[in-house]
């Protein structure tokens, strides 16, 4: 189960480790995105995404005896970015499964960390996994489905809690759920008046459809610019958080992904991958259940992109 | 004269007009930069820039008298972008004088803000805008050798102390001076502790060569990425202020500023425009006055640039 106890371990396990990243305020955003606009930066943070956050925690709670024989994670790049470094702390191998489409920066980031990188489709990357595991007895580090994986992603909702008091909703990229599970049970613990709105690629809205069923649907693969949220069905652990816990799910469509992304640069001079500025294309397109009174807070969760991507802006 | 009251009082005058900036703590940046970096984020400024506070005091300090027929300026183009916002304000008329150099989005945003844009070269702008205002009666608003001017500059100070308590160093880029005397003005009178550090193109060092001779020299026009910082001579009035204020004038070659920029893009997440990372560059060479230990404030004085001269990155 996931409990605020845990995620408050977590924070004491994580922190001297971590940057507490800034929340910062982006006035000139407010009147295009309709509310007082705050990010959460975890752009800032150190690996460039809130993803060290849980890969942390989870390494930091295994036995020795679980870590003897190295780990290996499937990931977009930044879940594999942050058990790269997690890895690299504890001095023991790391292999990262990564899909052939990963963007350039996070592969280089990952193998600078010292990590062996394995590519494979996107579709693969979990049985991949599974069998490197068996195969070398590594242990496999999930990146959403783990509940020391959303402990450690519910550890920025403490820190923007304290840094914001003012803060009345949050804003959460969603791939498989693993942070929206983890914001939304420290939040709703913490302050239940706070509003949790997940956002998700409209081309693979599994939380939406999910939710609307009852039940955690499988989706066909997509490509997306968001290629950090591209998770085809909601975590079996995180569904039922997310479920009972976040009070609104919105989809979001390409363009104003990309919308958003160059927005948050151009007028809000923060760079972040366009899976991180999600939230800011909705609000930008007036899709997100909040109000001009509203001090929302944008979680922007990470900035692994080159300059390559941002060229073709 | 230039004094902290004077200072203070353009506070009170500007803070309704303006926002209160961030300080943005990049932890990231400490090793590359060899200190504990912190920005001050004026590339969020309303307009983009910090010119906006000089502006605005100068044009609420005129009487109605002075305004009656309007304003001009000669400016690369923040200067300008700032006293369009305020003449908008004032609903008078202003007139700015660009360089045929001037970046389109600084053009674009003084026409936006409805100002009329006459354009010249560099070095002809001084006396277009004298002519301009002989014939039509425009009260020029020059862009940095005026104590009202150099007031409203300083009032960024003023915050940078109230937000930054532990600051031990602020880095200061200069164009005709502005901006440093009154930075240098406020800070020497509150903190005096605190090393104030003006960073200036290689190509146009008017600063450094002008207090090794104790006099104000006027160099050739030159090229520069840093369109922001092309000012031919020290200003009259900031000059003796510069000199008797501050504690270190660095010149910063190009290569560096361009690194200063994409350091500050890629591994920090802020969009500055290249004369406002110049600080950065020099940091990033080891080129400053500072220790491991400091607390530098990195003033971001603009963030004017876009999308086309990223794409040359």
């Amino acid at each position: 189960m996931l409990t605020l106890e845990k995620i408050q371990a977590a924070k004491l396990k994580v922190a001297p480790f971590i940057y507490e990243t800034p929340v910062i305020r982006l006035q000139g955003l407010d009147n295009l995105l309709h509310c007082n606009v705050s990010i959460k930066a975890e752009n800032m943070q150190k690996t460039n995404s809130f993803k060290l956050r849980g890969a942390l925690n989870k390494l930091l709670s295994m036995s020795v005896e679980q870590l003897q024989h190295g780990v290996v994670a499937a990931s977009s790049g930044n879940h594999g970015k942050g058990v790269a470094f997690a890895a690299q702390l504890l001095n023991i191998p790391a292999t990262i499964v990564l899909p052939d489409s990963a963007p350039s920066v996070k592969v280089e980031g990952i193998r600078a960390l010292g990590a062996r990188i394995v590519q494979c489709t996107l579709a693969e990357r979990h049985q991949v996994t599974e069998a490197l595991s068996l195969e070398h007895g590594y242990a496999i580090v999930h990146p959403y489905d783990d509940y020391d994986i959303m402990a450690g992603q519910g550890t920025v909702a403490l820190e923007i809690l304290e840094q914001f008091s003012q803060v009345s909703a949050i804003v959460v990229p969603i791939g498989g759920g693993g942070l929206l599970s983890g914001v939304a049970t420290a939040v709703k613990s913490l302050a239940p008046h706070i509003k949790i709105i997940g956002v998700e690629p409209a081309v693979v809205p599994r939380y939406s459809k999910s939710i609307q069923v009852g039940k955690r649907l499988l989706l066909a693969e997509q490509q997306s610019l968001a290629d950090a949220l591209l998770t085809l069905q909601p975590g079996e652990r995180n569904f039922p958080i997310v479920e009972k816990l976040v009070d609104d799910i919105v989809s979001v469509d390409e363009a104003s992904i990309l919308y958003g992304m160059k927005t948050l640069l151009l007028e809000g001079k923060i760079l972040a991958e366009p899976s991180s500025a999600i939230g800011i294309g909705a609000a930008l397109r007036g899709n997100l259940p909040i109000t001009k009174n509203d001090h929302v807070c944008f979680l922007i969760s990470g900035g692994n992109i080159g300059l390559n991507p941002l060229q073709r802006l």
